[in-house]
């Protein structure tokens, strides 16, 4: 097994001085944070993922959750991690003091629980949900349920979830039917089915707090009669002891990864007895969802850069440590008299480290910004500020969703690869990245659904705005490139992707004005791909720019091959990745119509 | 559980419409076939596939192979799979009559296989290599070798394998170490380990006959001093009787897929009484192997896209039975009150089918039709036919092991996402293709050896016959499509492509031509990659102007919607997946050295 999931000098690189958290930090709600104590903070996490979360990550996939009795049992570090989480502030960290929380930066808690992620990605989920459904009652609840349930998810006691999915409702939120009828004792009777609910239910906890979409009787059709419930498992009684609240766990779904994180069926109100609590407004249930779904994604996107992390970092020691084959010769032979060389020699097995690299630590530098521009919007004291980081965070959400779980499994992919036929073996890790990151294109909206969010509804956002934002964004880090003789070809490079990529909605978006959605969604993935190479490409430039401002300087942080590497890798995603724009684009702007159905069915 | 997983229609129409199986039957090794006969050879299959192999697919996942008490616990159908496939004379299907054969066309078997590896891809193996390493008894061995191991081979009484790699050795095979020390009596003494044999034992099989590589001493270093000898695990003795040949299984290998057909490790000569007959000459081992190897590429190529096929088709059923989601009206907006639509009405799920589609059926093609120049390379009368069928089927070999197991990952991975959260649940078969489809980009020569091989090997030979053979065939399709009105568009892009590959081969082979092959080598794997859609783009434009002809065609064999569903398909491909070729011919003229060490180690 590797020493190292995770490389910390490049976290630490991306998160102080790429992403710059020392500047967050001048603002009043981080003012009682340093660096020197969240620098503390994530070494901690750190010291806790060595020690709890690593050395389970194999053993949670052979013994994965299961249904058993009516609750499902799940490993035991589910209640360790879960505990200690609740004691180191982890469930809380970012949230306000008021609230119980320790005001950490939003970003500075990703960068921590990215590397809880990399150490044993079937873990931090619990704790995630928990801190997730929480948010929604502090930001939407009354002080009622804000007592009863807050104070034990806060310190890990209780756990929490999100119910949207129920069988006939995936992708499509609005045929949700889930009931909740109003009782004159002020609470709703549930009555209905929820299916694939993350950290559903284990034998451990107390309680489970769900957080549940539902229709009031009577309610509009669609997303716009939906309504958001507190569901506990069990539900307090006035003495603070506890009742079964009729939510019975059916079964527990059976996975090809993340196997230890368990993804529960739950049946509401069998018995009709199963209460429930309105959270803030009846019928904006989805739009206060949103909140905690924003993070969630940010969360998968955070989740599938970590596997994708510790995934390059074990083939990254594999390569450096398998001696295989020889150099070719001047004559195009080998010669095998020579001593093997370690596969890290060979061009092949270089790219695919490099191509890892590029993802890796690019969708880790992705995650930090989109982390930071949701500081941003809590931190920001005007107006403008907060809604200017409003739509750039709302730009990136489809984007940090997307890019790190499907470029990550590309990357896993690669990581498998250099393994050779050992990477399919069990002994090895590589193979149980491979199917955890599996999920990640899957659940919290799938790709797409992301990229239908990216293309119909952020594009478009307040007039482009919220595009033109983020253009602005990366056209001055296109400026700081222009002054490095090298770096400049690059920026000119990224410059014509953008104009290329205003080409492509000039071509598309006047099918929407003519009300043809259909066809101006109908690529869409292709699309959020386009648009992920090309944030990537800037965040790479981004880093480049630093990197060859700080080999110019004495009092430099990191050795000269750290930031030459940085560079390096830079220049191969500009050379194997950046040129897909242009098949992308080329497809984008194709005039065939093939994969819209019309009178005639051609798929057989 | 999907009802067809094989779409046997199109399987039929590329076999018979497209490749032209009738062409090979006049020739005279065929002459004692006619259609019929080989339509009712693959429907038995097919009804042998339902009855045997399919209804075992999960359960040899739940229940893999494994080692126990020296030997290695497999599927009981392992022994009813080889028994029924020495009956039906699968095993030696193609093998001469002298032999022990029919005589049946290469392609035709590999029609008939491809059935059984869609069925269940865990199983076909093992006939699969007993077929093999008797062709190369066969083809090498003495009387002696033949009369004793072959026939028992051919019944599926007992097992073959091919013994290559080693822990030391795995895509260097120049590093093999197994020892061959002669004796006074004729055999030599093995010694040596060998690892990742398939099919290397089980607990039904009397026997396994082992092809194995190993060095006599003092031969020269390298590949030229390896040597082919047959290891049985039991030597028959004087009376037909077996005694034990010293052949330890130490372990069988524990995978991510494919976990029914085992891969096995193998010790020889514990206590120096390990004895194996030599095959052919000394010192041509790998030449001799070669032999194996290429039938074993196209068997890799086949079960891949054969694995695709079934999570082609698998998804497709899906597609057409889940409703979700709604179309878009005019104003953007879903209207909830409407029945939901089904999810095949969805362009990005369309998008998915049509790229699965094309890359399948693509694929199949691409298996036969590298089968059928082996078909005539082994048919042919004059010499010059048989070279450049020769030449066709080398330049071929790369491409038909590498393309299937990489796009049929790739579309696998389409039809997971098809099915959403469900496509990642043991319940549902996908991801099961997905981990078993994993494996063919691995073995057999992964896909970076397969790349070298194709770009270091294959287009220089004979100072590029192979190659210029290839894009004649080529031109000849895109002549047939200049007469049709649609289709020429294609043909001009595919010529398109064609010079732009000799504008890259222009741009790497002054490199070679300066002895610096690792620059020349260094993207092989791009190179491959645009290669591959090149000839897919060929194969499908194959299908178009097929399907053309046919349509105005009063007396077609097949309806109307199966002709439009391959054109379709086609301007699919070229929409979707030839352009990809330019962002690869960018990459691949680009200046920049990247992936090759140099003094400085950027990866770190």
């Amino acid at each position: 097994m590797p020493k190292k999931y995770v490389d910390l000098e490049t976290l630490k690189y991306i998160l102080y001085d790429i992403h710059k958290l020392e500047d967050l930090l001048t603002r009043e709600r981080f003012k009682e944070h340093d660096l020197e104590s969240l620098d503390l903070f994530i070494d901690s996490v750190k010291e806790f993922s060595d020690r709890e979360l690593y050395p389970y990550f194999k053993e949670m996939d052979e013994t994965p959750a299961y249904h058993k009795d009516g609750t499902v049992i799940v490993h035991k570090q589910v209640q360790k991690v879960m505990e200690q989480a609740g004691e180191m502030g982890i469930i809380s960290a970012s949230f306000d003091y008021e609230a119980g929380g320790l005001q950490i930066p939003f970003t500075a808690l990703q960068a921590a629980v990215y590397v809880m992620d990399a150490a044993n990605n079937h873990l931090p989920g619990y704790a995630g949900l928990t801190s997730g459904a929480a948010e929604l009652i502090i930001e939407f609840g009354n002080k009622k349920l804000n007592e009863t349930y807050v104070p034990k998810m806060l310190s890990g006691h209780w756990g929490g979830t999100m119910c949207l999915t129920e069988p006939q409702a995936g992708s499509s939120l609005s045929d949700i039917v889930t009931k909740a009828t109003p009782t004159e004792e002020g609470y709703y009777k549930i009555t209905g089915q929820k299916i694939f609910i993350s950290g559903g239910d284990n034998q451990f906890s107390e309680n489970i707090v769900h957080l549940v979409l539902a229709r009031i009787e009577g309610a509009p059709n669609g997303t716009k009669g939906i309504s958001l419930f507190v569901v506990p498992k069990n539900r307090p009684k006035q003495d603070g002891t506890l009742e079964y609240n009729d939510l019975m766990t059916i079964a527990d779904f059976q996975k090809m990864g993340q196997r230890g994180y368990c993804t529960t069926h739950l049946g509401f109100g069998d018995t009709d007895d199963c209460r429930g609590w309105l959270v803030g407004e009846e019928h904006k249930g989805l739009n206060q969802m949103f909140l905690m779904m924003n993070g969630a994604r940010i969360a998968v996107g955070r989740g599938a850069a970590a596997i994708a992390m510790a995934a390059y970092r074990t083939s990254l020691q594999y390569a450096n440590e398998r001696p295989q084959g020889r150099k070719l010769t001047s004559t195009g032979k080998k010669n095998p008299s020579e001593k093997q060389s370690l596969i890290i020699e060979h061009p092949d097995v270089r790219r695919m480290l490099l191509l890892q690299k590029s993802i890796v630590e690019g969708s880790l530098s992705l995650v930090l910004l989109a982390s930071k521009y949701q500081d941003i919007v809590t931190a920001a004291t005007s107006k403008e500020e907060k809604e200017k980081y409003h739509l750039l965070l709302e730009m990136i959400i489809p984007i940090v969703k997307t890019y790190p779980s499907e470029a990550g499994a590309e990357s896993v992919d690669n990581g498998l690869q250099v393994l050779g036929g050992y990477g399919f073996c069990t002994d090895f890790s590589l193979q149980q990245y491979y199917r955890d990151i599996r999920i990640s294109s899957l659940y919290e909206g799938t790709t797409g659904i992301q990229s239908q969010d990216l293309l119909g509804r952020k594009v478009p956002m307040q007039n482009g705005k919220a595009l033109e934002l983020l253009i602005a964004e990366i056209m001055q880090t296109i400026t700081l490139a222009s002054k490095d003789d090298e770096l400049k070809k690059y920026g000119a490079v990224l410059a014509d992707k953008l104009k290329l990529s205003q080409k492509v909605l000039g071509h598309l978006i006047p099918f929407a004005m003519k009300g043809n959605y259909e066809r101006y969604l109908a690529d869409a993935n292709l699309f959020m791909e386009y648009m992920s190479i090309v944030v990537l490409g800037w965040l790479w430039l981004e880093m480049a720019v630093n990197a060859k401002n700080e080999l110019g300087n004495s009092n430099r942080k990191y050795s000269e091959t750290f930031y030459e590497s940085k560079i390096h890798t830079t220049r191969f995603y500009f050379k194997y990745e950046v040129p897909k724009t242009n098949s992308l684009a080329e497809s984008l702007m194709s005039d065939e119509i093939l994969i819209i159905k019309n009178d005639k069915e051609y798929i057989i």
